[in-house]
This record gives structure tokens, C-alpha cells and sequence, in this order.
């Protein structure tokens, strides 16, 4: 095998009382890459369609994680990289993520998997460290292990699959806003009240649980952040309002994807999840903001080979 | 039935990250109570052995829980209660809820069980709230439901309980001394960083999926407490050593148990915890401070009637 075209999908990170550390993979979004063996040592970026990004392999999401393991493995070839992007960077899920993972995943596979899921992930940050100036992993875990993960931390590396009740879908909307990665995080509190954290961790351990037991009122009640939302929300216009008509069409949660402007909810079945695809819909289009939105089942395989 | 003996259960609380949400229940240590129905109406305290607590009900932790829910069932009877007291007040395992926990579990059984664990729970708090001024549920829940669990909030009162590992063990130190509950309140920050609740948040999501899986590693891992211990552990002398000592012998986790004095241990396996026993020993046995400690397998049935 000498080349292959991959599939990587959007993913929500942050999510609601997971704040940092829990992610869950979608499957109606995500990127195209094709990864081609080459006799000419090192990575190269031939083709980028869909979104206007840098072919330098140093200065592009793809490339640096893409180096970062070609480093690594030292192999006797090198790799061509073709992203056909279609998750918008700056939407909230997880786009520079998929390009991070897309090409680690598919250099992998054409070395005849050398690496497992935990040390790809280690390969992607250093690419999503280009986008987001951090090293973070939780939109790269979603993505390469699908369904629900945890990232119980990241120095060293410790990714957690928890289980994903079948019949929960996503329903995201992209109101089609920009927000500054800089500002999403000055908003933030530096210190917190423990009783909110108590509150919150609470709230995790219980949707841990909740979705181990495919105990759709549990995430319901669980699927809260009382300590994010109530600054970021600020920086997305109807927040409130997307999130009530949500709730009332029969979300199980609604909360800001990664650092917006994107909210995802959760429902059980499609067709709540349709009804909620309505009612969010037509709260922005009352409005003069642009929207995409989109369903999802959630998606338990991740990253995937499509040829 | 008119009468019943009743075993209710030491517990800890307050287990590693999931500070004032996670408990569980102990074997080796409860009290007994005989709870028996009488003609004349009210609740009466007979008798109480073992540690010098009053007899006037309202002042009588098992006494206050019982006339919650003797209020709210308006029985055609009263009930007596014997009051065999084996867990030392103050030693952190849970000995006021167990006080709290057999009264009210002991009557809900000669009536013919009209309430469920969760209202249980309800009416032992009130007597909770008298040892300790606020209604918490953290030491009752484990003595109700048995095994682990996860108080996700207690108004309203939501308990979750969480699955038992099969050969997990706990050793349980108690160097007596005497920590006042308002110093160990005292002591405790209001405000935390986000950063330090990122990471305790984290090791409660994976301290529960490690519960469902049965990951001892994981539970390793994930027996973190790095927000309350620091301030609490300065209360108890020696901890650090008898903290370094049980991890090495093979504890999964070594932290406070409730707020104190007392120290837990998980362990795979009941030769590690014999092991650990033996080590902490060792640390108290070269100071001057007297201890008690026992083994004991996790009690996943909690209180329980024994004639």
C-alpha cells in the first residue's frame, strides 16, 4: 500500500461539565486526506482544497504532526500529503484537530501501524499546538479513538474510551461568527469557588457514569457547566436563547462547543435531534447571523481508511 | 415483626478527587442498633453502649433521623432504640450516618420498607445536619446504598451508585487525635484554580470509569486528591509517611478519610492490605500517638438487619 484516503472527522471537546478534559467524535463532519508514500525523503503538502491554509509543511496543522512522527519513526521514504478540507477552522470542532490526526492516522497505517492510538495522539498535538499555542488533546482523543473520551491528563499522556449509549445523537450548530481563540480564553476565570468545582466534578463523575450505563436521564441531568458557559456564552449572540428552545424540544444538554461559536447538543434518538435541528434553526434565523447545522450520530470508530 | 437487630456501617467519605461527592462502605466496623415498635407513640432512646452520646432524642443523632421520618409516616405506633455504638464518634468513618443511617433504616423495615434509599437518605440527613451543622449525604449514601457512590447533589438528592471492583479492600487508620470539624472546615480554601479543578475533575471521571471496568491501574492513577489534602494533611501528624509507606506496600491510594483523622488505603487484594496494614503500623508505632486500624473488604450491601 502506497497511498490511502482517510476520513477525519470533527469532534466536540469541552464537553459542558468536561470541561478540558471529556470529547465526543462526529460523524457527519470531517476531512478528506489522501497520504502517498514518496521515494523523496520528508513531508509535503501537494494539494489543499476547500479553506485557504499554508502548504508549508511547518507552518501547516497536518505537516507539524505529520513531521513530528516522521521524526519519530525515521522511515525510508517520504509522504504527500492532499487535505480536502471541509470543517471551517474557528468553528469550534475540532478542525485543526482533524488535519492533525488525518495525517499521523494515515502515515501510520501505510508504515503497517507502528504506533498505537495513545502515541498518534501524542504526534497530533504537536500539530494542534500550531493552531491552538497549547498542547491539548481533547479534540485529537475523540478523533482517533472515537465516541466519548477523557483526557485524564496530558503530561504524561493518559486517554481514557468511555462508552457511548447507542441511540445519542448530536445536533451542532455553527452560528457563523468569529471568535478569538485569545479572547475565549482571557474570559476565563483564573480562580474558581471550590463549591462550584465540587459542583462540577459532581457532574462529571456522574456522566462517567451515566454513560456506562446508557442512562439518558442521568446525562441530562449531568450535562451541565456551571463554571465556563457563564463567560464564554457571552461571546456568542442567542446563546441563551438557542440553548432554552434546545432544552425544551427535548435536549439532554446544550452547551459551547470547544471555545464556540458552535453548540452542540446531545439527544436520545434522530428524531429529537431533528426537532432540535428545527428549533435552534429558527431562533438564528430570526436573526442577521448565518448559520450551518448539522446532525450526527456520535461516531465510535473515529479517524477511518475510506480507500 | 416488632423488633430488629440491624448492622450500619462505618464508611468514608470524601475519597481522594472526589472530595464531598464519592463514598464508600466499610465491613469491618459499624454500630448495632435494635429498633423495636411500641404501643406508646413517639421515639424513645433505651439504652446506648460503647461511647457516652445523649439520650434526649432530639439531641441523639439516631433520634433526630428517626422523628423526620416518624413525622413525615405518622405511624399508629412509636418505636424504642437501643443504640450499640462501636464506631468512635470523631475518628472520620462515617460514625455519626451510621447513627443516623439505623434508626431510620431499622423503621423503615417494621414498616413494611414504604420508603426507598434515596428518601432514606432524605431523613438521615436531618440527623446529619445535627453532628454537623450542615445536611450532607457523603457518609450516609455508602451506608445506605452499600459500595460506592456518588452524591451528584443534594437538593435535590440525586445519589448515584457506582460499581464495586471484586477485590478491592480498604485499610483504614486511626491515629487518635482530635480534629475539630470547624478547624478542618477552617483550613479548607474558598477559591481554587481552574487549572488544579481541571485536574481533580478529570481524576473523578476516570475514577469512576475505572470503578466500571475494574482497572486497578486506573483506579491507581485516578486516587488523586491534589485540592483538599494539602490544607487537611497538615491536621494529621505523620501523614506524609504513612501516605509514602502505604503507596509503596502496594496501596492504590492512600488519602483522608472524611475530614480526618482517619486514613484510607484501596488495595487489590487482601495480602496487599495486610501489607499496607503492617507498614502504616510501623510509621504510628514509633510515635507517641496511639492507633487503631483495620482491614476491611468493601461493603457493597451496606446496612443490613441481623435478627
Amino acid at each position: 500500500m502506497t497511498e490511502i484516503k482517510i476520513f477525519s472527522p470533527a469532534t466536540v471537546a469541552n464537553v459542558a461539565c468536561g470541561f478540558d478534559v471529556l470529547g465526543f467524535c462526529l460523524d457527519s463532519q470531517g476531512d478528506e486526506m489522501i497520504i502517498r508514500k514518496t521515494k523523496e525523503k520528508g513531508i509535503k503538502i501537494t494539494h489543499i482544497e476547500g479553506f485557504d491554509l499554508p502548504y508549508e509543511t511547518e507552518k501547516n496543522v497536518a505537516g507539524v504532526s505529520a513531521l513530528a512522527m516522521y521524526k519519530n519513526a525515521k522511515p525510508d521514504c517520504g509522504f504527500e500529503i492532499e487535505i480536502y478540507k471541509r470543517i471551517k477552522p474557528g468553528s469550534g470542532i475540532g478542525s485543526s484537530a482533524a488535519s492533525a490526526v488525518g495525517s499521523v492516522f494515515g502515515m501510520n497505517e501505510l508504515l503497517g501501524k507502528p504506533y498505537n492510538k495513545t502515541q498518534l495522539t501524542c504526534f497530533a498535538m504537536k500539530g494542534e499546538a500550531l493552531a491552538s499555542k497549547s498542547e491539548h488533546a481533547d479534540n485529537l482523543a475523540p478523533a482517533i479513538f472515537g465516541g466519548f473520551t477523557l483526557v485524564k491528563s496530558t503530561l504524561p499522556l493518559d486517554i481514557i474510551q468511555i462508552p457511548t449509549p447507542q441511540d445519542l445523537y448530536a445536533t451542532i450548530i455553527h452560528p457563523q461568527i468569529e471568535i478569538k481563540t485569545s479572547d475565549a480564553r482571557e474570559i476565563l476565570p483564573k480562580n474558581i469557588s471550590l463549591k462550584d468545582a465540587i459542583s462540577q466534578w459532581a457532574n462529571v463523575g456522574s456522566l462517567v457514569h451515566a454513560l456506562h450505563t446508557s442512562d439518558y436521564k442521568l446525562i441530562h441531568r449531568s450535562l451541565q457547566d456551571i463554571i465556563i458557559e457563564p463567560y464564554r456564552k457571552q461571546l456568542i449572540p442567542f446563546f441563551d436563547d438557542v440553548k432554552f428552545a434546545a432544552i425544551k424540544a427535548g435536549a439532554l444538554g446544550c452547551a459551547i462547543s470547544g471555545s464556540g461559536p458552535s453548540i452542540f447538543t446531545l439527544s436520545k434518538g434522530k428524531e429529537i435531534a431533528q426537532n432540535i435541528k428545527d428549533v435552534m434553526s429558527l431562533v438564528y434565523s430570526k436573526t442577521n447571523i448565518d448559520f450551518d447545522i448539522h446532525i450526527s450520530k456520535i461516531n465510535t470508530r473515529g479517524v477511518k481508511i475510506l480507500s
